[in-house]
């Protein structure tokens, strides 16, 4: 198994926390997304994923080699696949509520702030960092209320779901825009919960191959 | 079963399609979006979903009353309680297939021409239009690409699926930002196709007890 992987981007990273915590040693295939004009763009990339994105998650299932992208859709595949330890409850309310939280953050928040748009907001003459601090902010006050409800030690209850596979790496984009993640006092403390698994850890960007300790964050 | 929705709100209409395929008759509360200030946000709705968005699900499972928002996981529950006839494929890896492409959809395109993200164009002086535009064509580009391999009479082979239900309100929405659909000759075949089904019908903006026929599209 192979996991095409940018150690800053954090739909990558959701899918690096899924796969450590199945135990899964997938193969990081690093793509610098913004080295070379984005290597995403390159020939030998294109033949990987046409789509030119990451994460793309390259794997055997019933003896055929499928390309499958889209981190929330590459996740359900792992739980499906790894069934142990469950990333969704036992139940359909449950399951409703688990997809609903990261849905928030993978449709609701990622893509107003991913790389793509930032793009196109420099061409625009618009003030990238100032958008990204609203939507984020707005958004994650969202998922804070929505959760809290069912909260526990994690986002929903005391097991780890998709829901905590999805909220660490948006807590790490929040901090690149410097966002006082303190005012959300229920993702900090389930942030701090999750980072004390050593699942979050080997997939933190920085433990990456690809990682780059010079950069400012 | 109530569904708050928005007669021309693409995820409104995605779960409106899901709940005419199974042959469920919910009931339909309009929200209106515009109208008041934007009804989403009135203190009567606020106490249905803090979030202040549609579509939102109120619905009984295994006795007790919930309420789900967020449209890929209002489809992904019904699909587990009405199994028939399902919107997933049967096995993994066409699951896994089915989601990437829904998620292509509602994480990749939709986010970043509804309305908020419109009003926020605005208020920094961004041509709305050429940003809805481009990020559309560029979205649905990829999911024709993305679909290709594996299409037939709908997007996966000659069952309708999840891909088909957010394929068909996108393509609304392409519409209304003047996008000539025939480039893409899968996805415009496949609409019509789906257009010749009740369900999709039946779930139309032009058919919801809130639409307003005299309004420009």
């Amino acid at each position: 198994m192979k996991l095409y992987s940018y150690w800053r981007s954090s739909s990558s990273y959701r899918v690096r926390i899924a796969l450590a915590i199945k135990g899964i040693d997938a193969e990081i295939v690093p793509v610098h997304l913004l080295r070379d004009g984005g290597q995403q763009h390159s020939a030998d990339f294109f033949a990987i994923n046409p789509l030119r994105q990451i994460p793309a998650l390259e794997i055997d299932i019933a003896g055929r080699r499928h390309v499958i992208t889209q981190s929330l859709a590459i996740i359900e595949l792992i739980d499906e696949l790894f069934p142990e330890p469950p990333l969704l409850p036992a139940t359909p309310a449950g399951r409703a509520h688990a997809r609903q939280l990261a849905e928030i953050v993978c449709a609701g928040i990622q893509p107003l702030q991913n790389l793509d748009v930032l793009t196109r907001l420099d061409a625009l003459g618009v003030d990238r960092r100032s958008w990204g601090q609203d939507v984020i902010a707005r958004g994650l006050a969202a998922l804070e209320a929505t959760a809290a409800p069912l909260a526990g030690t994690f986002l929903i209850g005391d097991e780890v779901s998709v829901a905590d596979v999805v909220l660490i790496p948006q807590l790490y984009n929040a901090r690149r825009f410097h966002i006082d993640v303190s005012e959300l006092p229920l993702l900090a403390r389930v942030e701090a919960a999750c980072l004390a698994l050593p699942a979050f850890v080997t997939a933190h960007p920085d433990n990456q191959p690809d990682a780059e300790v010079s950069q400012a964050r």
